[in-house]
């Protein structure tokens, strides 16, 4: 996957305001000279041979070539029995790790500061089984699956991430008083691994108490470890304590080095292709890409130069509270990643 | 259940700060002169003939009188296979709606202001059925059961309580994009209640987005419906909006009138007996108690000396920033009902 120095990634622009995003970023990592080599990719859902919905080929090759992908927001499949895109693509590479670093942004007002936190989330089991019946009229039944392998796996991630990541401590999140079985495996599982990791702290917590606390004072948390809906709920719950989906990163860890980053907000249909959206959770986002792939200092830069824009207030984006365009913004952002070098 | 104009009352004063806060809900309704007689009763759970677990019959029997009760917190059960008396309280009268009205505190600060929303959370089904299995060796699986009479059941009680309560909207939370068929259900009958009462709004979110929002602008959110585990989460999230558990109250509504009043904090084992204790949860708990019985003047009343007390900050508990006793803080709540005759 490499071009003279140039590592490939697939980028999946998206819907909406998707493309303007990337380009954005495209932008700045060509001002930063990131050796990285874009492949764009459409992931619009298609009906495979055995009437399986399924991706693309092109896009599945380039990213069993790639490893890594970059994706902007894909817009809500309106059509009946048209599957989730973001559940087709974690399907299809085996994302087990939605990973979200919730960091207080300097300069960009809420209610609270200091955060620095990050949810890891279990992506492919729990609640997502997708395994549901009618047992009676009226009377249905949801299956949430939760198996040794899964739990056993995104623990380690949690656990390998806090000490890459020179983090304190691992909260496993649950309901194991109310799930006894389902939770209690996911829970045993996270016991056991921390037992192979003593330099990093454990600690249990109640999913309630958990929410109730983060809103409190969510500078008491580090890393938490979930399985899939409360991952699901706590990780958009973290991500308005910073400022919303606008600025917050995420990416999709799958084995063997895979992954796909994005930007989790939605399309936002009525500014597209207006130069006013805020790249900021695509490039956020990107960065996360780059210290994934190794390219730490790259990362810093990027990372320091959005932030310093932020910071500095002069040029922002509508919804930062500015009135400047996506593309002046994103100029900016360039202008501080070249004074760096 | 009336003697001499007075109604009976089943008291449940819990465990550890229990009785104190107990104690103080009893000397602010004397001071309020509220016509009512406490009947004390324990709840720890005994084993009945067929070995199963149940409240004690004299509990049992006042209840089933009384139809009224108010509640302090219990201890978490420490003996194996002993169950949370919450849930079987909650089994025992068929308390299918749990309903926490979260309402922001002038003069106490937390980083919200001007909150003002009531949870109603399913207090039966869902994910709390409790039916587990091992599928194999490491797999294990939780059914999450919706029934349409549950869901109905609550739905109805959350738009008569908006209409009652002079609430403008009431929005059903879930996840049906997921769980189509359990969440799909549930939000169904939501949409067919809401016919039935056109004079309020009505409208969908998901769980997760109104996480998102809700710690971004709780303002915007009136009436919240929802299954048990969502509730579950949700309500301890809005506590935290508001100051957290020593400030919210709580009521279990069932069938033809039945329902118990608890303050949702801990025992507080560490201060207990020590006169520290804060009773505000458990005081607004007898607040909304008032209002299910009709008794809105010296609901009012109560509520009013309680707030102003806070507002005031010259007598507060500690966990409230002061430095009184739970004494000191019930006598002057006391002395400003009094004053208000
Ligand atoms: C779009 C939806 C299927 C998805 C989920 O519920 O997982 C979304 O909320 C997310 O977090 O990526
Ligand atoms: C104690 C526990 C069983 C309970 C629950 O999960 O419902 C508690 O969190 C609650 O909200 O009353």
């Amino acid at each position: 996957t490499f071009t003279r120095g140039m590592q490939t990634v697939t980028l999946i622009p998206g819907d909406g305001i998707g493309p303007e995003i990337s380009t954005a970023v495209m932008k700045i990592f060509e001002a930063a000279k990131v050796p990285v080599q874009w492949e764009e990719r459409n992931v619009t859902a298609i009906k495979g041979p055995g009437g399986k919905w399924m991706i693309p080929p092109e896009a599945k090759e380039s990213m069993d070539r790639s490893k890594i992908g970059l994706k902007g927001p894909l817009k809500t499949p309106i059509a009946a029995g048209h599957p989730s895109m973001n559940l087709l693509l974690r399907k299809t590479f085996d994302l087990y790790a939605n990973v979200r670093p919730c960091v207080s942004i300097e300069g960009y007002k809420t209610p609270y500061t200091d955060v620095d936190l990050v949810t890891i989330r279990e992506n492919t089991e729990g609640e997502y089984s997708g395994i549901e019946h009618v047992i009676v009229d009226g009377v249905v039944q949801s299956i949430k699956l939760i198996t040794e392998e899964a739990s056993r796996r995104i623990a380690e991630y949690a656990f390998e991430y806090a000490r890459n990541n020179q983090r304190a401590s691992v909260t496993a999140v649950h309901k194991a008083n109310i799930m006894r079985m389902s939770d209690g495996l996911f829970l045993r599982k996270c016991r056991e691994v921390a037992e192979n990791y003593k330099d990093v702290k454990f600690t249990e917590m109640y999913l309630d108490t958990v929410c109730l606390n983060m809103v409190q004072d969510p500078t008491q948390f580090d890393v938490l470890v979930m399985p899939n809906l409360y991952g699901d709920i706590l990780s958009d719950l973290c991500a308005g304590l910073i400022g919303g989906l606008g600025v917050t990163p995420s990416g999709n860890i799958g084995a063997n080095g895979v992954a796909i980053f994005e930007s989790v907000h939605g399309t936002a249909p009525d500014i597209a292709g207006k130069d006013l959206a805020n790249p900021t959770a695509l490039l956020l986002s990107a960065v996360m890409m780059l210290r994934h792939m190794g390219q730490h200092g790259h990362a810093k830069r990027i990372e320091a130069a959005c932030f310093d824009t932020i910071r500095e207030k002069k040029v922002l984006t509508k919804d930062l509270g500015g009135n400047s365009k996506c593309s002046e913004f994103t100029a900016e952002i360039c202008r501080r990643v070249q004074d760096m070098e």
